[in-house]
């Protein structure tokens, strides 16, 4: 099955991690490949982390292949080195996909590092062909591509109605990341 | 801060559970209060089960207070049986909202039991006033009502733009619940 969370508003990532908390529910293994997000600590990073300094058998791994921000806010890499690394992640992504051991893979933000021409989607639909039948895989990010659009089974907008940004606040800690 | 995910696409339970991901991870406490979800078991009770089975400290609470699906399906219920666990469930959240215990809290559902009258929009919004200024909820369901949306820092309407049921197919355990 192929989910594409896309869309402005809040819930994108933290709706596919609510797929990782069912599916590691029912004993399933989950990857999380993000693209474009940095190096940065997240909550979601975190809560592995403690689990498993628990000894927690936990299957979920998150691997973080991105710099960071691509051409806003303080980001001075050149466009190159962004692509580098999200063509680094892609074949990556490939492999773990090839090794049929997941049985969920999150490629989170992938639409748009194919929106910023970091890769191509024609490339990304290429890894996804070779997808087992019990493999779900689900795509998160803003402007998904129409072709990642037409071949997956289920597609939410998340659309913003409303965001407390928009009245000049911080982002909170546990909440945006 | 008040969070809405309404809409009729996929997204607004997970996405709350992500939620719950990242407040986990900061070391918080997450309590999610389901409306109308009867008491099959999901992905998301046996992930917490599992972790406390394997004796880890996760201080996530996931408590039940609906007795399935309303006016659809097999439902044979009076709906005077919904309204009354629905009141009941109110109940209990206004309680836990008062403890202060809780760092994080989910009113799953709750949209859809103030749309089908079960509780009054009213009546939630009077119990929300208590919140401390430390704790975080999150109110999910079609159709969110205005009052609501008006008193939300953050809402997210999910589209659905595509879903598999359209084609046919049957739920998916570990995607659907």
């Amino acid at each position: 099955m192929i989910l594409v969370m896309t869309g402005n508003g809040k819930g994108k990532t933290t709706a596919a991690l609510g797929q990782a908390i069912r599916a590691l529910g029912e004993g399933k293994k989950v990857l999380m490949v993000q693209f474009i997000k940095g190096p940065w600590i997240s909550g979601e990073d975190k809560f592995i982390s403690n689990l498993k300094s628990q000894k927690s058998k936990i299957n979920f791994e998150i691997i973080k292949t991105g710099k960071g921000f691509v051409g806003i806010l303080d980001d001075k890499l050149p466009i190159i080195e962004h692509k580098k690394v999200a063509v680094e992640g892609l074949k990556l992504a490939s492999k773990e996909i090839k090794s049929k051991k997941w049985d969920l893979i999150i490629l989170d933000e992938i639409n748009n590092a194919v929106n910023l021409k970091l890769i191509k989607a024609a490339d990304v639909l290429k890894i996804i062909k070779n997808l087992s039948e019990d493999t779900d895989i689900i795509m998160t990010g803003r402007d998904a591509p129409k072709s990642f659009i037409k071949i997956a089974d289920i597609v939410t907008e998340m659309r913003e109605i409303k965001h407390i940004y928009r009245k000049g606040a911080l982002a909170k800690k546990g909440i945006e990341f």
